[in-house]
């Protein structure tokens, strides 16, 4: 029986931003496992309470949930050893490194990009509740959030000064192939990319745009076939 | 026989600061090799002009030169496997966006607080090249470049909240155990340790302070036992 995975919507069913759930998403698809994904909005919290908690990712798989996109693959390791996330105890280790990089030094850049956007096309039954929790999170109106999209591109582009110096020397963060080290990150770029249509990596000749090309055709082109909004 | 490493040395022969000669000498303890580090200034290219190029860390190896801090840890790891430096191609890949992240973001804000202090202990034959290509690579005066260093020391605070949330989950960046990645970052803050008698990390609860205790009393001690200079 196919896992289930509950995963963040917007207003539109299929319209699936968050970068947590892209992650597992990601990392389902490299073990080559099924998913039956749920759309599931922030308010929901009823139909995940059986997790214990009241956030998606929750990975469904027969009698047992895990949630938590990090115990979640954990999880998937463990679980399902074949084509590992992590291939060795100091990768998993270095993830870590990884994810609090992604977590405090690139989503904040990339939420002041496009949470506006974001706000227009979530749910209406969320609208409060995202409103309330990101200008808390940010500090400020969701509206200055946004304010100077030009100035946070460049801060993004600044930002992502480790990844690109990498992937100037090899084609994934992992080497020669993706692991979740990889999905982590590019969970952020997909959030961005299903959020707001903007493009968040204007140089066509930036080797970070050139790995996200790679791993949006990766898994029959998983990523890139996500709903996006449209410029208006 | 053992080896040989032209470790960077101030004015004082057993003054060695070299954020890159640190990570390959906590390496080599890292596997038990024996090395014997010999001291080089940076205006002594003739020194190690049969290493090809004309920085340090070279490390001979009997008949064997590297050159290249990266090089090296790659080179103990497929010379000598005993306890690996990366145990898995993908902790080998992941190591690099750890390096890059170091030497963009963390490296650069390390500079502005101690560059001047190191400057007044280089030797003098060092100082001209050392001036014209710090001033260089900063694009300003060192004088100025050190100006204001208690606000220096809040941009590391910020530059470090990566490494310090992971250390507050996990002991070190690779885990359980320190492994090159760990090495990298651990450089950077005995370099600062080495060259100005300044607390970087003033804070004493900080996890990055508790991380860099251990790191200093291993190997017995090999590096809290490096010369380092005292406040005037």
């Amino acid at each position: 029986m196919a896992m289930k995975l509950y995963d963040l919507a917007g207003a539109k069913d299929d319209h699936r931003f968050s970068p947590y759930c892209w992650r597992v998403r990601m990392a389902l698809a490299h073990k080559s496992l099924e998913v039956e994904t749920l759309p599931w909005r922030f308010t929901e919290k009823e139909a995940i309470a059986f997790s214990g908690q009241d956030k998606v990712p929750v990975l469904v798989d027969g009698e047992k949930s895990v949630h938590d996109s990090w115990d979640i693959a954990e999880y998937l390791d463990e679980t399902y050893p074949q084509k590992p996330l992590f291939d060795s105890a100091q990768a998993r280790g270095q993830g870590m490194l990884v994810k609090q990089w992604v977590e405090t030094q690139v989503n904040p850049v990339i939420g002041r990009i496009i949470l506006v956007d974001l706000f227009g096309m979530i749910h209406d039954k969320d609208k409060a509740y995202f409103k309330e929790s990101r200008e808390k999170r940010f500090g400020m109106a969701l509206e200055a959030l946004c304010a100077d999209r030009p100035a946070q591109i460049e801060a993004l582009d600044r930002a992502l000064v480790p990844l690109r110096n990498t992937l100037k020397i090899q084609p994934y963060i992992a080497g020669a192939a993706p692991n979740y080290a990889d999905y982590i990150v590019f969970g952020s770029l997909q959030w961005a990319r299903t959020s707001a249509p903007v493009e968040v990596l204007p140089d066509e000749d930036d080797p970070v745009r050139a790995w996200r090309d790679r791993l949006l055709d990766m898994y029959d082109g998983l990523a890139r076939d996500a709903w996006m909004p449209e410029a208006a």
